[in-house]
């Protein structure tokens, strides 16, 4: 039954709700809703940008893999001799999944539908019982573009990947590399399946203008005036901002000192690889996120020797950000799964010698993110829900929202830019 | 992957099945099934007419709301000092959903998001932090037509609600009058999710060929008579038929006695607010939905001084149906979620006055109708579960189901005049 | 929203995927996936073949009836005094499910909507109220075409079934009359939802190239070797090849005394109605499926005298595949519910005779397929999980697999003759 109806959004195309965004809006509902939009994202956003996926301390010793899924696709991601290498976890017999487990060590990678045999670079070793004239070399595991920077992995599911990245790994590197994520350990992972699309999930973590009402625990050290002109702060956080201001003062004194990088820099919707790092002061005792500040692991990582070094914060399009701090480190992987739900990997890593309940708490230590978390969770929820009504229509985004607005403008520049290719 | 297949619904347009439609007979299978059949009666029946959502009893005082979905509408309602008012329940800043419960009390209106607060009447009176400039006149909730017959409350989401409602109005009114439904409370509130089109729901209700064999606690009171020609009553019901005659003699009597008015009037499909009223005899004690049909509370609605009044039955097109008896009224509200899940809210409200456990006791007054309710999702899911199946073809309507082939007949004029529009 | 998104499947249609398919690979993605394609499948494979529903120990006296699903069809088949009937479970009044139950026994049909009552026939007997003029003979439940090979009950749902049917049956009666499939009464059950496309649950039944990593329990009897060509038996299996060879001279010999035929048949892929029989000795005691190969059953079906008779294997295009053996037969029927999952219904039956707990323990009889059944569902969902993966290709099968690439020709075929039909 093909209708005319009032809120179908089978009649729009994207190239027309590209060019009718308002700049400064939210995006129109099919962007957020429809599953043509959803592929479509997987196909212009996941699979033709660099996309973080975990890091080194996931699969620290050769053989151990992680598997990981964007959208449809299942890569294995494997700490080979020769490195990382990500491949599709895909059988080229029939196309059994090869690898069932989330993560797990291995010698080789067999297939246990009919033991199809690969090496840990994808190579095909055995497959049992085939006539004179195969050709093993033809049936390899399909292999991804993987890269890693300072311990982070990144994979790029197209055949040329954005070239830009080297500039941005260039630039980036500098400002972690004291933290030494190689020598880290993954001290908690959590898993949540957010009730929303991904660019939701991206867009609630581009501002902290929600935090003052729903994050009581993380604006114990979040300086709730992020996102904010000097010139325009309000009133109410007034106190906050003087705060900020003298421990700003003090953390840029501290890097300084140690040569250690800590300006801003943002490109986050004018390249393929858009991105933002800065480390900024924390409140409270200043040094992680706990409830008052301090840190939460005694050991603290790489060869730091102040806790007080605020958090060091990175952002990249269209799926990451994470922390580092003086005692441990935080990743945030975002992953679509369908139009209206996104996994939400969170990955907590201490130094290597650390040891729990000797030298952290893992309950203080993934505290305050776990609630944030929780938190955050419900009001993409609370946004996939309201956008579904028909009476939604893009809204303003206020000025300390800018960076939502910038991740907007790079998906809608990635997106014309995949359909013009 | 487009294919020419048999059981594809896809090669059809909504207007041939319109055409090819046999009247006396059931509707084609992709008007109860597909997604789009479903979409459409959202724009072109829920979205275009006036669609019973509430009674004055669930939201008395000042800042009461209730949360309503129609479809992926979501709607307050909400008891605002001049009145009652309907708000689309989506945020203005970045689409959220305003309010997350189903009902509640407050002052205003505050989305949980990033705190923009709207007065009851849809008004933003406070949107934190935006730049000079900022319109907030363009950014109040979204007004929906409301209106509310003698507490019986009413939403158009349409800007042009159909105009024949004023004329409905003013002839059921005077019917439920003297019940005063507005010094009624809600005693008892049950929502069942039915398995089935929203349709099969309407139709299930329009008749009782279906009571005998599936409603033995309501046949005690409801005379399986209903819908048959005086000159077709079957054998098996001539004894039934007697007692309904004396009985209407009597109740006849009983309303002309009081200046009250009983005769049906009965304009179903004919019209944009099609509509039937009629007071009718109960059976067994005459007096309520009970096993033996005496009242299930003692302290009669309104002025009435005389509790064998029967039942004052009133159906509106296209999703309510409701009872008033002398001792409480019952409220049906149909409400699609999904071509084949529907909502069907059930109220029972009695005198405000009247004490549970004293003047009523709560499982005698909700006990015929929750056994009734139960019976007719089953029902439902039976039909909607039939009809699936590429076999199915429609079937002819008995006589004693004319009020089917009435809702039936209007649906169609309704999705016809839409299309046409 | 459309858009061109690489990972559509959309924008193929099935001729040229058809016309693109690789002999001896795996089929593309969509046939797997796509709701189209399952649509297809129904109309051109379910709704056009004979398919395998139950036998007619299921159902041994009159009124006896089973309910079966084949995609969103419901079948009634009903043992009628005239022999066994097949019938819509729809109806004809409003299109109500007429049976919910899966199985029980009746006098007539009786929809318990508004109690119109059919015969086991499906002739209208009584429809309640209904006008003068109303004719019980336009309004019978739809038949559907049925017919029985020695107690083994196939349903078309076409209005011209394949004729080459007749044919089919009558060469592979005469390999099971012996076992009396008459006499039998169902021992157990099972249905599984094995959570892939009914083609990958054919595939997967239709070599036992996976048996070794997979089955260890079936493998003490099924031997392993089966698919080989003799003269490619690789070394790992040549014991196992020694002693079939030396198993199959001796069955050969049993039933050549027996005047029972043994020979392979095997047409699967250049009919409508394709097949394969062929009588295969077991490893072990050679008697049955069991651990040892033991007889699980001390009573022998039909007159058989001798339990060394090895396992009658009989698959046919497109949804069954069941072993009779000296003690007990199986069937397995295979109904597509969705393009990701299917319904597998295993059948042990042992002659009629036989009593529980003497003759026979359950959960000896059952443990072996019971093992298998769940061994090969994972292994489905396993294969369909991969294939959702944009970076499947098709791949090839291994020479041991030639009659799962017989089945994909028989798919691929029977889909043309549809399209061209």
């Amino acid at each position: 039954m093909t209708t005319p109806t009032s809120s179908s959004t089978a009649t729009h195309d994207v190239e027309t709700l590209i060019a009718e965004r308002i700049p400064g809006y939210s995006l129109a509902a099919p962007f957020y809703l429809s599953k043509d939009a959803f592929d479509l994202d997987i196909a212009a956003v996941f699979a033709t940008h660099w996309i973080f996926v975990a890091t080194i301390a996931e699969i620290p010793e050769p053989g151990d893999f992680v598997t990981v899924e964007i959208g449809s696709y299942s890569i294995i991601v494997v700490n080979d001799d020769d490195g990382v290498r990500a491949l599709h976890n895909v059988c080229r017999h029939r196309g059994a999944r090869v690898l069932l487990d989330p993560r797990g060590s291995v010698g080789n990678l067999v297939c246990g539908y009919h033991q199809w045999t690969y090496a840990t670079d994808g190579a095909l070793l055995h497959a049992p019982d085939q006539p004179p004239g195969f050709d093993s070399n033809c049936f390899g595991l399909k292999r991804i573009n993987v890269r890693t920077v300072d311990g982070l992995i990144f994979v790029c599911l197209a055949d040329e990947p954005p070239t830009d990245f080297d500039d941005v790994a260039t630039r980036i590197a500098p400002y972690f590399t004291a933290h030494q994520l190689h020598r880290m350990k993954v001290a908690a992972q959590e898993d949540i399946i957010e009730e929303g699309n991904w660019k939701l999930v991206m867009e609630n973590n581009r501002e902290c203008y929600h935090c003052e009402g729903n994050h009581p625990e993380l604006t114990q050290t979040f300086f709730p005036t992020y996102g904010y002109a000097p010139d325009q702060i309000p009133a109410r956080l007034r106190n906050a901002h003087a705060r900020f201001l003298a421990a700003e003062a003090e953390l840029d004194k501290a890097c300084t000192q140690r040569d250690m990088p800590f300006a801003a820099i943002e490109e986050l919707s004018n390249r393929p690889s858009g991105f933002r790092i800065q480390r900024e002061a924390l409140d409270g005792a200043g040094e992680s996120y706990t409830r008052d500040g301090s840190a939460a692991c005694r050991r603290l990582v790489g060869e730091l020797d102040n806790p007080r070094m605020g958090r060091l914060t990175l952002h990249m399009q269209p799926n990451t950000w994470m922390h580092f701090l003086s005692d441990h480190a935080i990743t945030f992987a975002a992953l679509p799964i369908a139009p209206d739900r996104t996994l939400v990997r969170t990955t907590w890593l201490v130094h290597e010698e650390a040891a729990e309940g000797i030298d952290y708490d893992l309950a203080k230590l993934t505290d305050v993110w776990q609630h944030t978390n929780a938190q955050d969770s419900a009001l993409v929820a609370r946004a996939h829900t309201g956008i579904t009504s028909p009476a939604y229509t893009p809204g303003p985004y206020a000025p300390n929202e800018y960076q939502v607005n910038d991740f907007v403008t790079w998906y809608v520049s990635r997106l014309d830019a995949y359909l013009r290719r």
